[in-house]
């Protein structure tokens, strides 16, 4: 499993994925899920994958490498705007079903992949997209400017709750870091390091990119800070007065 | 869809249901999921269910009609401890397996049923199961004071970070509504009013055992403490101190 987590705010974007895969319980490994596809004053796009680790994988390759539509090779480099890279996207999982998806299902492995796909092409505009195993998509927007993939229920509800479009880019930062500290403890599948990627609109290069592993100050005071104020807020909450008895 | 939590504690018991079944998203109704078997002064136990009603209400019709098992017939009302009591649960998910499995699967629908079991016989303790769909159960012990069936994922994380087996009972309260609460909120098939059962051990009756509706001025105080609690929880975290660039 893994855990996605991209916001999409007025002012920029956050992304953050785990680096956990796993076939079975003991056979974990760390692998980036987030792959930058970047020409410098251009374009920035960054690609967060979960599901189906060689789908995955090959997707990537497929957008680096190019893919032939009409008459033209195409890959993330080349896209005229957010909205085609997410349909070349969307085109590399239809290709890569159309070529693995039997063979997959005769060892009863699901075709499971699902991309989030975020970022700024100069011109065009900087955009959010989540890309199904079946191709398709959905974008982000300011009523819900958040989208995950994976193991996304442990992280939702302070997503739910607090994640507006005029959240400030750091206060975004806070809240996947808290997002991903819930999914850490509560799924053994999704595993530290953690990749974070802070993008301001514009900027068409990243403010923070940066690998947060176990032993970074920052994120343990986030959880620690995080856990206090659980703990607090929960004997904050006044006693019921109801009277006893059934 | 369906959550239910119970917290088996030093000091008793706290159960919590939500209330709604639903059959497709157009076909929502009210079920109470939480079911009584109590003799005053002798036996007090609690049995609640998530997965396919019809099972989970057949599972609570068998255990009061009586099951015939080696030439007598048992009921939740006869069996001699909670630990019978757990087992007697599973014979009746197995045998229906027995008798509807086949149909079910015939129409595309999972066998699927997973019931909590809590209480006290006199003389015998109190106890807290969790029975699977195949009839075998867990039992939740001072390492782990909680479990949960149906949506359990968004309100765990809460139960993860503070639940402990000594932890009060009143607190227990607050925690479960907590925990309900976020599910509620980030889960369409799980939904209001919940019922509310506590249990202190030795008492054979319940000290509190309340419906909760969405007018009920306590649940609503829990409600926006909880999400200003979160709020100021995550403002009250510093910014990261990172140097910008990637």
């Amino acid at each position: 499993m893994t855990y996605c987590v991209g916001l999409a705010l007025k002012d920029g974007l956050v992304l953050l994925s785990d680096t956990r895969t796993n076939a079975g319980v003991d056979n974990i490994s760390i692998f980036s899920k987030m792959h930058v596809f970047k020409i410098p004053g251009e374009r920035y796009l960054a690609l967060l994958t979960a599901g189906n680790l060689a789908v995955g994988q090959a997707v990537v390759n497929m957008l680096h490498e190019g893919i032939k539509t009409n008459e033209r090779v195409e890959t993330l480099y080349t896209v005229s705007s957010p909205f085609r890279a997410a349909q070349l996207a969307g085109e590399a999982v239809r290709r890569l079903f159309h070529t693995e998806g039997d063979a997959l299902k005769a060892q009863g492995v699901p075709f499971d992949v699902s991309i989030l796909l975020a970022g700024e092409i100069k011109g065009r505009g900087m955009r959010m997209f989540q890309i199904y195993s079946a191709g398709n998509f959905i974008e982000a927007t300011p009523d819900t400017p958040f989208l995950q993939i994976g193991e996304h229920k442990y992280g939702k509800p302070i997503l739910d709750r607090v994640v507006q479009y005029d959240t400030d880019l750091m206060d975004g930062v806070k809240l996947v870091l808290v997002s991903m500290d819930s999914t850490l403890r509560s799924n053994l599948t999704v595993g530290m390091p953690i990749d974070l990627l802070v993008y301001r609109r514009g900027a068409l290069a990243p403010d923070v990119k940066r690998r947060i592993t176990e032993d970074d100050r920052y994120f343990q005071t986030v959880r620690e800070r995080w856990g206090e104020a659980l703990r607090d807020a929960y004997r904050a909450i006044p006693y019921p007065d109801w009277s006893t008895g059934s």
